[in-house]
């Protein structure tokens, strides 16, 4: 047999520690010998009165699972990239216990560390729940797709961001106004910075990168944008244009380049990811032997999160070899700048309503090396305001030509307002 | 550790077989210890110079293998429900060997056999690529899913089919011309009725509809239906009506009640299943705890099923516990009967172009408790045709009313065809 290991150690119920409860409760019976062992929980709980809750200790704080020996399986749901679950978890992997955790903060930051010290001790440490609640995005990476060779991710991985730019095409409202909605709706936190900042699906964007090329994607080498500064008359523009703007999360290895980027762009609407919206997570993987896989679900929320939980609890019941690859020798993986990306561009020029305009930018294009492939003029009576409204789209070209470019233009004297652009995806 | 048993056995050098010979020659090295100890093909084959490979016994005959034992793996890549490929899964399994296989026709046939055998040698049986080669259907299921209730399953599960009706809308030519072309391109066989008359998605919707609830949903039981009749005009008429035409396989439980369905239907352009076009196959998944799920990638082709068969043996190297859950006792569950179906129609009728055709078909309708949603005569003269279509669809009714109308209305003298009519779904 695989297994005596069958004690589990639950260490938060919040959100998801609910929702295990309540799985465990429905499905635990039908697997022998399972036990809660003990629960850590800062607030009072009841649990069903189901035999795998038979005989559960339960300790008020967390940290005295420090010395609490009686688990197999340590199921952190905690959260916080340091402090106390980062401890537990350590100390568990340590005491050669297996890990399941839904901490992403803490995966992405200590990704290196958490592998090695899992590997040493030949133990699991497994965290579909960390990605995408409702999509097993781990699993299809780590274990459907181990045959093949990832060349790109890319995907929404954060649903409060996605139901905001949703909601605010669908409702022509504009980004404060729904931001406020989806905190009535519980789809935001009151402080919703990890979320619309893009740091969220950087967390996430970064477990995959480092899964996926078996490399070290720090955190802090990930260049991140929100959507914070999203203006409705963008999405109606790219709208008009054939596009949707999504907040992604991309990262590609091209020999040993590595690019990580979490930024909002323009999408075409037969793209799969232009397709995800409301609360939606979907995940595209490019591999070599399978091509394009789409995978969509509910990102977030108690059950579809406990169900991956419970998914990787079980996984390791069934299992006691640990899937952790050796990790690749970064010396030679080099992570891509942000300047270097090579692409093409949706600009929004808002300018003085006369002559030699365009003429002025275009002749800053053509210094950089920038080509234009559309152009579209709103008349200023339109939009009701004295400024003219320039949309163009242009070619593939360098980022640092454009951003160069732009630094001209802005300094313009036919320029109102600083110009908006955002990156175009031609995936 | 979980296993000595690690020699693989490979019966049937086709295209999966070639698919899977490659992953094993770029990625074998990386489990130590993997051998392919045999290998049966008709034809002659030449395996790459690699360590995997290395004093692999070539055998002419798969019936060879019956008295072959020096394997841990089976690996069955055959095909057809019965003969060599049965006698060799079966006699694996009960030498207690491990089987991995892609062959839909036998799981589908013999899923209640094969599980009984498998679980009283305490083997495993897998076959992730029986069902949408690059979609890893059967592992969520049966791995991510397994705390959820699964109470529908719907899908393109077809390639060659959803390519068909594809190609006919965007290219306006009709189903034979359409079928011509994808048997060039390889993607429809030169006898292509298993593909067309939808048995290759009733088999995979039978292993699905089996895997989810748990019982064996058989084969002969599933109400087929198959796209060798779709008229162009119809994919026409429904696009104008906001809907696609798919080939879908479906499959949901409602208390002790199961569907089984393969038809083309109508479904809603917004819905996921609507935008999978050309050769992919997709699957949408409802379950309790993680609503909808949906999975999209390559149906089939030598690499992305080759990758399943290895994700497969590699979940075989990884575990020594048999995922197989006891069957549902089948005494209480009951097979839905077609004409039981409840549900909107689309229906194109070809008649007379003269008062009072409408109100004979009203009149029809409402004797059987059908009432219209909405109703578009075309013109004889843009059809250029003497005959009027009239093209209705609506609102909910039982299929066996639905029936009886048409049989009474076709024999009315003003209609001129047969009336074609599909199911619109709703999901």
């Amino acid at each position: 047999m695989a297994l005596e290991k069958k004690k589990i150690a639950i260490a938060g119920i919040g959100t998801v520690g609910k929702g295990l409860v309540k799985i465990l409760e429905q499905f635990g019976s039908e697997i022998p010998n399972l036990k809660v062992s003990v629960i850590a929980s800062r607030k009072k709980i009841r649990l069903p009165k189901k035999k795998i809750f038979k005989d559960t200790v339960i300790l008020n704080d967390a940290k005295k699972l420090i010395k609490f020996e009686d688990y197999d399986i340590l199921v952190e749901l905690i959260g916080g990239d340091d402090g106390i679950a980062k401890e537990i978890v350590i100390n568990a992997l340590k005491k050669k216990k297996h890990v399941v955790t839904a901490n992403k903060a803490m995966i992405s930051k200590y990704w290196k560390d958490i592998n090695y010290i899992s590997k040493a001790n030949k133990c699991s440490i497994k965290y579909e729940a960390a990605v995408a609640g409702g999509v097993p995005i781990i699993k299809i990476i780590d274990e459907f797709l181990i045959s093949n060779k990832i060349s790109r991710i890319y995907g929404i991985l954060n649903g409060t961001s996605n139901f905001i730019l949703t909601k605010m095409l669908t409702t022509g409202k504009n980004f404060n106004e729904i931001l406020k909605e989806a905190q009535k709706l519980g789809y935001a936190e009151a402080n919703p910075t990890f979320d619309i900042d893009g740091i969220d699906t950087a967390h996430k964007l970064s477990i995959l990168s480092s899964l996926s090329f078996n490399v070290d994607s720090e955190l802090n080498k990930i260049k991140t944008e929100g959507i914070r500064n999203i203006n409705l008359l963008d999405l109606k523009f790219a709208d008009s244009l054939g596009y949707k703007i999504k907040l992604l999360g991309i990262c590609e290895i091209k020999g040993k380049i590595i690019k990580n980027y979490v930024y909002p762009c323009l999408v075409e609407k037969d793209n799969f990811i232009a397709n995800v919206d409301g609360v939606y997570n979907g995940v595209v993987v490019e591999s070599d032997f399978c091509n394009k896989s789409f995978f969509q679900g509910e990102g977030a929320g108690s059950f579809p999160t406990a169900t991956s939980v419970f998914s990787d609890i079980k996984s390791i019941l069934d299992s006691d070899v640990s899937h952790l690859k050796k990790l690749t020798n970064n010396k030679n993986i080099q992570f891509s700048k942000p300047e270097k990306r090579f692409g093409k561009y949706y600009l929004r020029f808002t300018t003085d309503d006369k002559p030699g305009v365009i003429s002025g930018i275009a002749k800053e294009f053509k210094k950089n090396n920038i080509s234009m492939k559309s152009m579209l003029q709103e008349d200023s009576k339109i939009i009701k305001s004295k400024d003219a409204t320039i949309v163009i789209t242009t070619h593939d070209c360098e980022e640092k030509n454009m951003i160069d470019a732009l630094v001209r233009i802005n300094k313009m004297n036919f320029i109102k307002k600083k110009t908006v652009y955002f990156r175009i995806e031609n995936f």
